[in-house]
């Protein structure tokens, strides 16, 4: 089996970039390197993420929303993530069930035990090894988020980002809960940091996993 | 609150036409009438509808497909059925949870238990007042489902009706099952006979369905 990494945090924490500066790195040192993100990374999936993004779609139904995510999750690990890590490769994954949990639990207030439930199903007995969670204020976080947004060509994909700042807060403090009950697998970094300190302080945390794991299988 | 009658059957059973035939006599009647169907029914249903259906997306994994229409029904109720029932009308859908129960738990073997769970979430409380299954052989079935496929100039609707025929037996019997088990919920009626036969049974139970729930009320 390889090697399952997830990425979370508010938007415009900084995510993509660290993710794809990490994939590089492991690549150089000769992993083979899986990238995708969440919702989304199949076409099937992607036609999904069109809909839960889409800021036409305002009035879609917490528990729709939830559904829509259970979706593209399934058919996300059942295509990509489970043959990716049968096959030895390092997935790195941009959200996974912990946003779920932050953005429509602590979020919306959706039921804790229905989320658990759905997200379980989906992930057909899919786990992260490590979830990389980078923290930042929502000020700063939706400010890039708005920058991203206003210079994008492509499908507008706002729907979150149209949310009332209180919103924002509950799914940091969502984030921030979750690495506390999980301490094994989060690992939290600054996302106030440069690019480059970030990149480092995470890069040496995943060798270290890595490490671990290989060790734990021989 | 209003009345909530479902028509149920496999590919090509006359259900459109059927729906379509009460929907005129219970208006002439003087009852206000919302027409709909599943998946879809709303704009945002109508989006996961063409997800659903479309034959490109044959990859579909079954818990994918399952969490879709568990998405669409909660769109579709929240915004459609519960306020139209709110507001006294008489609501007929073609298909609704006891689709799920024929296509994905008889038709596709995923476990029935977890069927039970979403559709029970989704529906939010709101159960069908009376199903109306058009029963027919489904050979007959679909060849009328391909006669219309080939003549239709919209999207390509047609990724169940590219199942194998084991598959569409397997679905029949399940809801042959589910008149059996719910017999003061189901009515079970030929769709061997002609339109207008077909018709006036529907029409003659609806009339006395409409009759014991008013009775019911007062």
């Amino acid at each position: 089996m390889g090697y399952f990494i997830t990425f979370e945090g508010i938007e415009g924490c900084g995510k993509t970039t660290q993710i794809r500066l990490l994939g590089e790195h492991l690549s150089l040192l000769g992993h083979r390197v899986v990238l995708t993100r969440e919702p989304g990374g199949c076409q099937i999936s992607d036609k999904i993420r069109t809909i839960l993004l889409d800021a036409d779609n305002l009035g879609m139904n917490p528990l729709a929303e939830l559904f829509l995510y259970a979706a593209a999750r399934a058919q996300h690990v059942s295509e990509i993530i489970r043959p990716a890590l049968e096959s030895g490769c390092i997935v790195l994954c941009d959200r996974f069930t912990d946003a779920t949990i932050a953005y429509q639990s602590s979020g919306r207030g959706i039921d804790r035990a229905t989320i658990d439930l759905l997200n379980a199903l989906a992930c057909q007995s899919i786990e992260p090894n490590l979830t990389v969670l980078i923290d930042c204020e929502i000020n700063v976080g939706l400010n890039r988020a708005k920058q991203r947004i206003d210079s994008a060509t492509g499908p507008r994909e706002e729907r979150f980002e149209l949310e009332a700042l209180e919103f924002h807060q509950r799914v940091r403090n969502g984030y921030l809960d979750l690495a506390r009950q999980n301490p094994e697998r989060y690992f939290r970094t600054d996302g106030s940091g440069t690019i480059e300190q970030i990149s480092a302080t995470i890069a040496e945390r995943v060798l270290k996993g890595l490490k671990d794991s290989s060790r734990a299988i021989r």
